[in-house]
């Protein structure tokens, strides 16, 4: 098994790179809920590749037929399926080279997953295209929350591309303040973006792709969500995380850093305030115990550069047990995280959806 | 729902830490295991609290009780249950206080969470005295592993302590060779430990406590094990470590440093070695798209300084509603990754067991 | 939650009887299986109106689409999605009566339960229709068998319609045996054809309809299959079989029959043949303990009559909270058990497949 | 797996028949409900032993020691387990025949499943001694029951024993309404106790047993609760039951008998009656479409009869694959019906409370 998610929703995503289409289903939503359509299309949108040279040249349209659970502009309670057709594919780019596994992607360990019958065109079922039923989902379940927890609200920023970092540690207030002047580049610090470009310019020049971290937030979450040990809110929200390619790094709060800190400093005390009980630092990312303590919940993702690069790069051929080499064609992202916003935003209404109904 | 895990496995651990046990059922396991009582017993100890002055002076003898699954001395394949009574403890200490949230810990979102009904005592079901019972499990585990895939080894160490870093990036290879001269307290650079322990020491003396990171790893693993995205052993692995108290982050292979490299460096190149795939790097941890590929599983564990320090701290009084001062008395740890070893090998024994079957 | 199932194969069945699509998603098969698109048209024929006065004249191709998990002839081992376009939907007939809820049908449950959000038109989700897509699944399903445990063979028998009974209790060896003359309408006594089919037609000709039961059967099916407790073969093959619309009781080997006997009657003795252990009796319908023994499982559905009958019925309207009349125009089956065979067929291959998954 | 059950909550049963104790696990249950330990006891004396002639004398005190989960006469909210240890056994009944398969139990079916390493004493985890935790589970259950939906009445009957039958189709009104003298023995006719204690008198004469059928029903159901296709009410009700020792056929409303009436009369006519909408017959036993319709939900379990006895049996020994004879000694109940009414309420309360949190 492998992808299907959640305890009182559950989410099914299916398809391949270059199959006929993918799509997901949504079982367990509250019925009645409205989902606007062009909501919709906005996440779609800004996950989709854009036409700027900064993103691949690739074209997807990803408009989302939505199928069953859905009538009269309302979720029935049903399952709520969700498909959009792939197009604009061009599989002959990956036909010459399906015996060469691409270094830092899962052609080999998925070769030997599958016994070799994986769709290996584009990663198949491995490709980060799978990211737009998430996107999808992710989408409804925003649509679910504005109607059944309305203070919830669930952002994210670019902290760092490459060795271009924005500023770190903000303080509990500003995350519910957070505005962004440029969607699409949502940052802290608005005049970095054109420092964070060259970075990504620069690896285009050498043929090369870099990483970068992605800051969540969600503020509004009432206290006392989540469950002790294997349910917590971050287990299983950084169970979503790493289901999203390429992550290979999650933490909350001052996450690595609380390591050098004393316990003292690390501690984040609670104060009353009017009704409500807050801590004056947030240092444990509005967790406690694997459950949510009111403050708003931080967490960041690290995104490793993309694996598919153009440079030759050395490899094995399955079909021979050789040594090879192999230069990627295709058309790929030189950097994953000016998409991966909106697919952290996903995943996270998901797991906060499923927390709250 | 919180404490049951698993998918060919079923672990569901029970209890609080001052009720009358705590304890683990698992469900699924192979019959015919072979359970050396002597292992389990090293496992329990190496958790357990020691009597020297750098961990809590409470004594817990942690004996377990095989009740259920477990017949002329192998297991029967139906549930084994084990059972751990506990003892010596002072609930005293807690009821003073029982009202008054101690800051980084589980009190506050807990009270939430169960409307003021958890028993509070000694952080009960959220306390780290639950991880007895997954260390008992873990060692279940890892006899059911040396049966059905002998050639997995699960090991872990000591990465940091405070300030005190030990080498990080060790070479592929290194990890299958892995021999400490003390289980007790494993380093790669045995001199390291005076200095680590004087962190600690520092830290008692202010009243105060430190953290630290653990490495774990997992050698001899094979290729194709794991899923495409909800259930990738990045996935799996991470939630059950953030569902250990105390974790705030989890990184694979390179973790948040892959973000800074360039595609080109931070992709591992395969090669053939014999019969055998493998790649000269291990940035990616063992992994790719979620799949083993055949290399060391190598990922860290971010452990947050213990919470319970005697030095008085800001905090509120649920019963009156009013901020307040606490003073937790008690019997703590200063350092929680001493004893977190075997706790980040029971996790993944049981994940990579669940695999496995 | 309703419509996802499965623990080594996950099934998430979608689609409402009038919407744009219905479908069913099959993740964690097997890759590498040859599924032969003929086979799988036989089994949606078996289950598709046929256009002969005994059912509905609502004629459906019912096409399936295999959008994700099938790659050059073979499953991959991801996802595997299945859509089929609902075409030839006469809505309007549902319109009109949409707030009179019909009697024996889940109008009103379904009211209540999805706050009148459901989609109402020819029953949404809970229609006969949804078992469109089971079907599909189940073929998959036996042609995973094929491959995984090629003895397994899966059948079926119309046992009763409306007061006209076949044999009852055949022995061990017959269902190994059994070969119908006629798959659409399979009987073990083939003279019975005529004399069921005249309970139908007095039914239509009274404007209402008839119930059945069929017996389902695997035979080749390996002893030590099943689990204890909550995940018996009776207790999930039971829930899937009661999840088929208008299954009122499904019993397994003698049945309710069995509680009239002595234990020395109904106990089936054990017996050595050549290399294998049998029974002379199969009472218990090859299973003991919630396990399979190796003898044929055999098992009964009991269905009710077919809800929609043209007669004029006493119910409710939920718009004005009044008695009401209600005469459902609509196209419908007079006996719903012609078409059933193929879908107990199907969730029984789904049933057995995941258990020697 | 096999030993857990639940979606909102989880129960885990763990134990043997002649092992150290038996137990259960509820994850997910609400914290604050106060469990009365006299009324668990109740129930659990309901479902043990009795000393009279018409059980076995094998005397089990069945004294719950409740370790975890409750705290001050209330549930915290976290996993409360009840263990129940084992004493009065008498294995060495079982040692001289142990490769002996009794027919009709799980011994055979277990020693394939278990490859032999089950604990084949008294029939180890397939025991009907496991239905003890499942009654402690239940009266938890009930308990959360008063608790979370008061209204909601949980109740059954012996309908039959052998070939003794009390009425079987009660009007709707009349469920609500049934009082029972003998709690321990509830029928609907009194009288036909004695009778029923005949059947079971004249087969202990004859070192044999009878079986029975139990009818189950729920009062004060909220219409709409449920779910279509795999978790509808019949579906999950129908496993808890088939879970049961001994239970071969379920059946829900008229069940198996509703196959020979016509639609017109079969389907329940709704009505208004005050604020409410009803049905003037209940033929679906409450349920449509998966779903409650607010009326009694109705079902009935057939036991078969007990599969030990005295009498000398064929069968077939394991160690020496040779044609055996076998005579049970032991101590076993000629009709496991008496002590089924509480086991039968119990996995009804486990499955309403799990469909109502």
């Amino acid at each position: 098994m492998s992808s299907i998610w959640g305890n009182k929703i559950k989410v099914s995503v299916f398809g391949e790179s270059h199959g006929a289409a993918i799509g997901a289903t949504i079982d367990g939503l509250p019925s009645g809920v409205s989902v606007d359509q062009e909501a919709v299309a906005f996440e779609m949108k800004r996950r989709a590749a854009s036409s700027s040279r900064l993103a691949t040249p690739r074209k997807e349209a990803d408009e989302v037929e939505i199928v069953s659970g859905f009538f009269e502009g309302k979720t029935t309670g049903t399952p709520l399926t969700g498909i959009i057709r792939n197009g604009n594919t061009r599989s002959k780019d990956y036909a010459r080279t399906k015996d060469l596994m691409r270094p830092g992607h899962a052609d080999y360990s998925g070769w030997v997953r599958y016994s070799g019958f994986q769709d290996y065109r584009g990663g198949g079922h491995f490709s980060g295209r799978l990211t737009a039923p998430l996107v999808f989902a992710g989408a409804v379940a925003k649509a679910a929350l504005a109607q059944v927890a309305p203070e919830v609200k669930i952002g994210s920023r670019i902290l760092s591309i490459g060795s271009v970092w924005d500023k770190k540690d903000l303080k509990p207030g500003e995350y519910a303040a957070l505005r962004y002047e440029n969607p699409m580049f949502p940052l802290y610090t608005k005049m970095l973006e054109e420092a964070m470009k060259d970075e990504i310019l620069d690896a285009i020049k050498d043929q090369d792709s870099v990483g970068g971290v992605i800051e969540g937030y969600v503020t509004g979450m009432p206290a006392g969500v989540g469950d002790p040990l294997f349910d917590s809110v971050e287990s299983r929200l950084s169970a979503l995380l790493f289901s999203v390619p390429a992550v290979k790094g999650v933490e909350f709060g001052l996450g690595f850093d609380i390591t050098g800190l004393r316990g003292s400093v690390a501690n984040d005390p609670f104060y009353i305030d009017g009704s409500r009980v807050k801590t004056t630092t947030n240092n444990n990312g509005g967790i406690n115990g694997g459950i949510t303590n009111g403050m708003p919940i931080v967490y960041r993702a690290a995104f490793k550069p993309t694996a598919s690069i153009a440079q030759p790069q050395k490899t094995v051929n399955m079909a021979t047990s050789e040594d090879a080499e192999i230069e990627i064609q295709g058309r790929h992202d030189p950097c994953i995280v000016l998409r991966a916003c909106p697919v952290v935003e996903a995943v996270t209404a998901l797991c906060m959806l499923d927390f709250l109904l």
